[in-house]
């Protein structure tokens, strides 16, 4: 094998796929990435088996060939490059040379053979987003997906397709993120668990334009984005997602309409006193459009008040800050809406177009006391 | 105690002063600071009995009085607070409220009698040095001073003051570092040990202009910095200091003058495949006016060379990289000179005005093999 490349796209190709590999696996060529130079394409290819990535690259085949090559080592070597033409090269034995201008590497590869390719995907029924939205909405939902769980579907988010629609759950028993995207034509019904591991890596290679799209495809068991030149192939999570419709009622008894930048320093400054006790609730003190908020701990006591607009009772009700500021981090409005039904029913945040739901679950606060 | 200040002027007031509190203490009123109104002066003080720092901040004194006050938690909550003005009371039973606009926090402080003042010090014979000056030669010694040591002098710098000069070295065990700083009139000749982690902390109260200028006390115990309104007093450390002049001869056999640019990278990209074995060396190879580097890992090779200019003998040797990155670094110079005399005598780095000196033991090439 012989190719020449820019350093700028290989840096780039491999910065990619390196996604999906590993900085420690039990076998050293879950370690590599494979880079092919067949048919007049430069392919480069990441897996972890549970996600696979895939990128095509501009460059010059001077011979065709392949080889598995140590991703991290690999990564850093062409990131350091000078900038120009690289030449990769395989010589005997298991050698690689990478020639950059009078850099020479002189690098331990393993046969192609031996990595698991990424399996290919019948290209049908695709779903069209747009690069941006489905960038935001996962980003405003996966804080909330669990990291661990003996439900495994809560280590994922349900992907749920109805006609113009795509709604996005997360969830992990203390709250849940909603959010919709609108899509620009009807689609097949479509209801799927994607790994919370694997969205946060696909976001790192989503670029957030507008004007550009991601097709998504969808098998039974896998789910595949293809983004301009890569294609990022995952297993899905089977079972059961929580039905979650039925805990988002639009009940309410007390709802008040709040500054969200204001709401969330306030949170944020509150939430210093609380830091060592996880256990301590700030409180919410909802009176005749005052807000106030209270934090007490072992350090001292904090407390700060805010108009807001409120509609119907008074309210008093204790949360665990992490929860509420992470909430409104991924809000881009400027005011917020907040329902609540009682002290020990979950308050839910949600906006007019009904776009977006979040829930988050209260402290007890008599037995945080 | 009541006094009323703006935030900016007391969050970096808090800052400065914490630099000289441990985050983690054996007895609570380490962690606090003093702060303190008396004599129509706010003062603020930090102190881990080898370092102190005190400063005086502007601020309206309403009632006299001082406390101690857990640091970390007090400047996070200063940092936090909205901008305006900030008003700090003290009220009953160990109890300080802070209030800022519509935030107000109540927290619990100590006696101020607790807290271990920094001793005043004589304040005659200074030195005065330019802050420029004075931060670029501390940051340019104190990666060479040893962290540990079971010489405790190697885990300061020897600061030399002779005549319109003070040197200052640092060095530990496999290299020197030696910068020299012009002063503006003569002193009488004076040699102390300054403690590395003090001078840690100072460099990042030192502002860096070249127009201000750091009057310096010394005791025999204690050092002072005086920088504008904040004064840092530390424990000198006792005992001798390496006496470095006879290890740095300026006899050579070798002498290349190179790009200092081109080598700091090259080493970079060598050190990738040197990283997981600390003990392999990169070797330079010093031929007729090229320089070849080489490194030979587990991993791979590489090689890369460049033009430099040569005078004497041709050489081999090894260098542990790491030593080679942390000196380059340091260096602003365009060019540097290098001497060698053998493979297993130290690399001496330096300027031809003399301002600097470093050296680098080599590593025993037939040793690493």
């Amino acid at each position: 094998m012989k190719i020449i490349c820019k350093k700028t796209d290989l840096a780039k190709a491999v910065q990619t796929v390196a996604k999906a590999v590993p900085a420690k696996a039990t076998t050293s060529i879950l370690e590599c990435l494979l880079l092919r130079a067949e048919k007049e394409e430069i392919t480069l290819t990441g897996n972890n088996l549970e996600l696979g990535i895939e990128t095509v690259m501009p460059g010059n085949i001077e011979e065709e060939g392949s080889i598995a090559i140590q991703a991290k080592v690999f990564g850093e070597i062409v990131r350091k490059l000078p900038e120009g033409d690289v030449v990769l090269e395989t010589g005997e034995k298991d050698q690689a040379t990478v020639r950059c201008k009078k850099t020479k590497y002189n690098l331990s590869v393993k046969s192609a053979e031996e990595y698991t390719c990424i399996p290919d995907m019948e290209r049908k029924n695709h779903v069209t987003i747009s690069e941006f939205d489905l960038k935001e909405a996962i980003r405003q939902t996966i804080f909330s997906v669990a990291d661990t769980s003996s439900k495994k579907a809560m280590t994922g988010e349900l992907w749920e397709i109805n006609g113009k629609e795509l709604k996005i759950v997360a969830l992990d028993g203390h709250r849940i993120s909603l959010r919709k995207i609108k899509l620009k034509k009807e689609y097949e019904p479509r209801k799927v668990i994607v790994p919370g591991k694997t969205l946060a890596e696909i976001i790192k290679i989503i670029g957030g334009d507008p004007e550009k799209e991601i097709a998504v495809y969808f098998t039974e068991n896998h789910i595949q984005f293809e983004i301009e030149n890569t294609r990022a192939i995952s297993r899905l999570i089977e079972g059961e997602y929580l039905k979650v419709e039925q805990l988002l009622s639009k009940d309410y008894g007390t709802k008040i309409k709040v500054q969200k930048k204001e709401l969330q320093e306030c949170i944020d400054r509150a939430s210093l006193l609380l830091k060592d006790d996880a256990k301590k609730p700030i409180i919410l003190n909802i009176e005749e459009n005052i807000l106030s908020l209270e934090a007490v701990s072992n350090m001292g006591s904090m407390n700060e008040s805010m108009f807001v607009v409120k509609e119907g009772e008074k309210l008093r009700i204790g949360f665990n800050p992490k929860f509420l500021l992470e909430m409104l981090r991924v809000i881009d409005d400027e005011e917020v809406f907040m329902y609540f039904t009682s002290a020990k029913t979950p308050c839910t945040v949600r906006d007019e177009k009904d776009s977006y739901v979040y829930l988050v679950l209260p402290v007890n606060l008599s037995a945080a006391a």
